[in-house]
């Protein structure tokens, strides 16, 4: 039998600049019981992601933002409690978008299976679900790898930048991990296995850059923005590709920024160099489901993926994690661990 | 027998923003004899066009620039009239980049047969040349126009412009050519077909972009930039393509400019809008000319393009024929007639 409580944290008010804790709120309601053809879910885990910022915000987007009073919208893995619905079974676990709450009634649509055996269940928010897929997705079809060609990549021990780094090593080409702080780097070269890890908030970082990519940069995977694209941008090779999955650097300006207007100099250089920029997001290759899942699995299970999981307890600790991760602190795949199975 | 002399045009000094009559010289030189394997050809047209801006200054491009005191390059078609190469014979038509000068020795290495039967040889700088090839492969593999989509083209009555227009009405597009003017918008949809003209001058110009298209813009050829990227730009969809084959109104800029930075604008839709944005030039796509021949010699045949010429009479117009062009003031693909046949 499940508590009769559920613990929910909602958006209480829209952030201006970056989102503070009184931005969320903690409420308390009465578990819904699952009517027929639904099922009941035990949140296990919560996945904390930086497209969040943008759901927080009423800007366009590419989805529906969070109304203010509704719960947070999130990624999970669940164990099923309670079914009045044959695809599912009391016990099985499974990964959906049920939110930032301990439990939460649903007809099944959206809810794929988790295969335990396969890896253990918090993969499913990391690097076999959606960032994985993310990195899988964007690397393949848009940055299309060569070997001997050379990678950037930034927010590169996060649970994206991390597979992007290690596919495009799989894939033969010399990659540049950015990461932010000295340990976050060591691990992009001693576990991750990337060329050169470097520091964005080393003073000298662009020199840096530029001695770490001898012959250029053939493809910058684009999850970060801000000053990182400032120091990528002169570096790029000629028929330089560029996917867009991020700009986490850009999710809590609060407005347009005066300065040096850049936008004729990128479309110069787009222009000049043939560079291709694209954007997207990982629905757009939901397709490659499969596919993504067979590979993944399989080089997870020869040992040529790593991934790390920052993981802290308590949906009640949420909204400070994910401030923290707009600031870059976590240090792996963020999770909230919300109750044991 | 030709004229003992050659008159050439070459780069006298580097332009600072708009080029002005001084940069160019005219300079009269003793026509060259072909050597062994090498050919004569006087020339009969020359080709002036955009991208000749950028050569005119030692700024990093897609191409080396043209050095002070250097002849001008540019396409031309010419005629032979001495060869000490079997593969030419006098009087043989050929289409090259043997630049502003009257006469022209070659070995023959880039230069390109002319079929006089095809159409009139001056199509072979426009519409069956470089412009048009320009079109053909930028509106194919990266603006990929799919029917019912609608495609904004600017300097639509240009010799690039027309026929993008032209081939995505063939491929079931909605199309919305921009041109400078009365007379160039009413020939986009009385002579060209076009679904809708707009004059960019026109004080309410983004107003009347937004009513033109009802539907959002999947495809923006952009080859223009300036004030008709401000207006494309909100209006363009998700996934829509923008080819980037030019930007003339950014080709006088002499530095950066300060402002609102547009850059983080751009890279937020490019990401919220999953946008492709690539840069490319006609010789990327070399390995597509027998189709572009093809296809585009094909529709011509059937009356299904249709081309305009603008034409200027003499080898010393070209500089102020250029410098009106990079205004905007010619009407159709601009051509130098340099000598009859």
């Amino acid at each position: 039998m499940p508590a009769s409580k559920n613990h929910i944290i909602v958006l209480a008010s829209r952030p201006v600049g970056e989102p503070k804790p009184d931005n969320f709120r903690l409420v308390e309601r009465d578990i819904e019981h699952p009517g027929p053809g639904e099922i009941l879910l035990k949140t296990l885990w919560l996945s904390l992601d930086p497209y969040m910022r943008g759901r927080m915000s009423d800007a366009k987007s590419y989805a529906e933002p969070v109304e203010v009073g509704q719960v947070m919208s999130g990624g999970t893995v669940s164990k099923v409690i309670a079914s009045n619905n044959k695809a599912f079974s009391v016990g099985d676990i499974v990964a959906g978008s049920t939110g930032w709450q301990e439990y939460a009634r649903s007809n099944g649509s959206g809810l794929r299976k988790v295969d335990p055996t396969l890896a253990p269940i918090s993969t499913a928010l990391g690097i076999l679900g959606m960032p994985g897929m993310t990195a899988y997705t964007g690397l393949l079809n848009i940055g299309q790898p060569k070997p001997g060609e050379t990678l950037v990549v930034a927010a590169a021990s996060g649970a994206v930048g991390a597979v992007v780094g290690q596919i495009a090593k799989l894939k033969g080409c010399r990659v540049v991990g950015i990461a932010g702080g000295p340990d976050k780097v060591r691990y992009l070269t001693e576990e991750l296995g990337f060329d050169v890890g470097l520091d964005h908030r080393a003073a000298d970082f662009p020199a840096q850059l530029r001695a770490a990519v001898p012959n250029g940069i053939d493809i910058y995977f684009e999850n970060v923005g801000g000053h990182v694209w400032d120091a990528v941008f002169p570096l790029l090779n000629k028929f330089a590709r560029i996917p867009v999955c991020g700009l986490i650097a850009h999710y809590n300006d609060s407005g347009p920024r005066q300065g040096i207007d850049r936008l004729p100099i990128l479309m110069r250089s787009i222009l000049s160099n043939r560079l291709t920029l694209r954007g997207y997001i990982v629905g757009d290759f939901a397709a490659q489901t499969d596919d993504f899942l067979r590979d993944v699995s399989g080089w997870l299970k020869e040992g040529k993926l790593k991934y790390r999981e920052d993981i802290v307890h308590g949906l009640e600790k949420a909204p400070e994690a994910l401030i923290g991760l707009l600031k870059g602190r976590n240090f792996g795949k963020l999770l909230v661990k919300v109750a044991d199975e």
